[in-house]
């Protein structure tokens, strides 16, 4: 089996403008599109980060890409060395295999050990949609989520129209003491047999992420894990010590380079993996469930904005976990476009394997096309929420620890 | 794809009367040799552990594995519980569907980084074979070797016929400082380019392991590392401790279980992979290299008494690791005997991956009858070298720490 045919498209697709610790999404979220086509006529699909840089990539690699066996990913490897480009291009390959040879992607990784996977609520802080009226969102938390109750208004509309059974909070964009509050409200509301996550991006300082945890504690809210409080392995590793809370992370343990020093460290004990960066695969994640297993660490999945392609080989990867300890996050929900031919649904807050080989999805061009035009026409290309919070606040400065310093008492 | 035959047939092969600080090889090497038939006629080959009880526990299965997706590994798992049946079935399966889509082992492994995988001699004080008159063995050092001098004559044969480029010494046999004078002599005879390497089966006590280590240091061997000196990791930590030598096992980091303690404890540097048993076959082999390589250890591999079937997986397996450090240790020099077709050769001390589908070995039906029949005259159903050296030695009791304890200076 040989590659025929590569194409690369870059897309922009919108995306409410949601907040977080960096400043608030702008109103087109940017993905990389490829198709990698065989001599025999057969599609792998792959999606990924946006970035320019990432389109480049596989360009560059176009010539070598041609005539290439899609098993061969240690050559893939060394003819792709940016990540991003990488695992887009590894699960079109992947995609490309289950297809030809009718097996699913998650066989690929060696088994489905479920046929559902679970995904949680990402809810978030955010601007009313109206501050881009110029751009149709998904019809789901229109209005400004700024105040524990507007929070609690998208959590509900969430849980009812997607069943999800564990609920993440972007954290670090309202004091600490109110999205404390705002946990309290989801935890009253939800009762038994759902879980809270917050997760401020590394805002806060090492003594504010102490006493967020201590309160949270204190409060016996039902918090399945407190994801990246505060920056590093060391701060992480501090806070860490400080509380019974476990602490997860997408940023301080992003590459497996990272993971010794964390273990030594004693940074976490939830690692979300995410097979579009660092970790430079499906194949490399499957690798790394093993990691995590076995260093005590429990899997949970990380996300990016992202379309349906993206939620079909998280599912698959999801699927193929047996250490899969907690539910994912997936931002699958915030967005209203699409670039398969039907779109994926969760049903009681899981996902079921899309049916067929490969990822299980087809590719809608004429969606491509138009998202493709979208990004022509909206011209960024690059994620900048910083730049888009200064639309609004002008002096706005991403917060970093120690910016975020929490130091009155709780109530 | 489904599995329509499952043929279970244990063997036995003439293995020369190799020493180790447990006793002695039996003269047979028992192991387990497994055909999967699928519905197409196409037939996947699996080799493994020897005892009865693998044996039994894939019979156990049979009548579940008739029928079974040979892609559902977790499903395999499952349904047998003895990780040296599994391994066995899990290679049968993984050279099923290469053989079936046409691909080759090390591609379901993620596909090969090197088409030759170097090996290692694999060097045992042994007896003469005259003490079993009645087998024929490999025309490979048949006389006695219990002393440096033999020692080094059996390694020259190897390097002459394999073209070997690291020595490992089965140690635990004599007294430490004439094992020491073995590698002594290796050293001088073979020059810049070949390594040497140490196995005592962690014989040695601590103070032992520390001592042999430090002349080893004063005489500035060409040593790549030291294997299982001691037993434990709390010892094999105490001696790591004291020497600048890596320290190997294949004896206290067995299990993914072993791993987090292993580390935390710096109790050794290598890990010896090995699919057959503990580790739960290829494909959680490849995700140990991963693990590995997440930890900063490197990989080399353990090897028991082994034929083709297994040569060829191990070969798959070491050409699909990145951080394959080391040359792979091997017994497949000393097998007269084997089950495949075509045996497999080194060249220059490495085997080129066998071409073709799967394993790329085909069972020699005839050859397996034989030594399905050596086996039954045979008898025996378990490994037991102790036993087989109380024929020699009436109160022989196994080496183990602190039974060999060298207090003497060396000189």
């Amino acid at each position: 089996m040989r590659i025929a045919a590569v194409r690369v498209t870059p897309i922009a697709f919108a995306d409410p403008p949601l907040l977080n610790s960096w400043g608030v999404h702008e109103p087109y979220a940017l993905r990389t599109i490829v198709e990698l086509e065989s001599e025999e006529g057969c599609i792998g699909l792959g999606e990924g980060h946006g970035a320019r840089s990432v389109a480049e990539a596989i360009e560059a690699a176009r010539e070598e890409l041609i005539g290439h066996d899609p098993w061969q990913f240690p050559r893939l490897r060394a003819l792709v060395k940016n990540d991003s480009a990488y695992s887009i291009l590894e699960t079109a390959c992947l995609d490309l295999i289950g297809k030809t040879i009718g097996r699913r992607v998650c066989d690929l990784l060696g088994g489905a050990v479920r046929e559902e996977v679970p995904y949680s609520a990402y809810l978030f802080y955010k601007f009313s949609n109206e501050v881009n009226p110029e751009v149709e969102f998904v019809d789901l938390s229109p209005g400004e989520v700024r105040t524990p109750e507007a929070l609690l208004e998208q959590a509900k509309a969430f849980v009812a129209r997607f069943g999800f059974r564990a609920l993440k909070l972007k954290g670090g964009v309202l004091p600490p003491e109110e999205e404390i509050e705002t946990l309290q409200r989801l935890h009253d509301h939800f009762g038994e047999g759902y879980g809270l996550r917050i997760d401020p991006n590394a805002a806060w300082s090492v003594p504010t992420s102490i006493r967020v945890c201590h309160e949270l504690e204190r409060r016996q809210l039902r918090v399945e894990y407190v994801e990246d409080p505060t920056e590093g392995r060391d701060g992480m590793a501090e806070v860490a010590r400080a509380t019974r809370l476990p602490l997860a992370t997408n940023m301080c343990v992003t590459r497996f380079e990272h993971i010794a020093d964390g273990f030594r460290k004693g940074s976490i004990r939830v690692l979300l993996i995410d097979h579009h960066g660092g970790w430079q695969g499906l194949l490399a994640c499957r690798q790394l469930a093993r990691v995590c297993e076995a260093l005590g660490w429990q899997v949970s999945m990380h996300s990016n904005s992202h379309l349906g392609i993206s939620m079909a080989a998280m599912t698959h990867l999801g699927a193929a976990i047996p250490n899969l300890d907690w539910s994912c996050d997936t931002h699958y929900p915030w967005a209203k476009d699409d670039v398969i031919q039907k779109r994926l649904e969760f049903h009681e807050g899981r996902m079921r394997l899309p049916a067929g080989p490969g990822l299980g999805v087809e590719l809608d061009r004429d969606r491509l096309e138009e998202l493709a035009e979208t990004r022509r026409r909206y011209g960024r290309e690059r994620r900048d929420d910083a730049g888009e919070m200064r639309r609004f606040v002008p002096d706005w400065q991403p917060k970093r620890p120690p910016l975020v310093v929490f130091q009155g008492a709780f109530p």
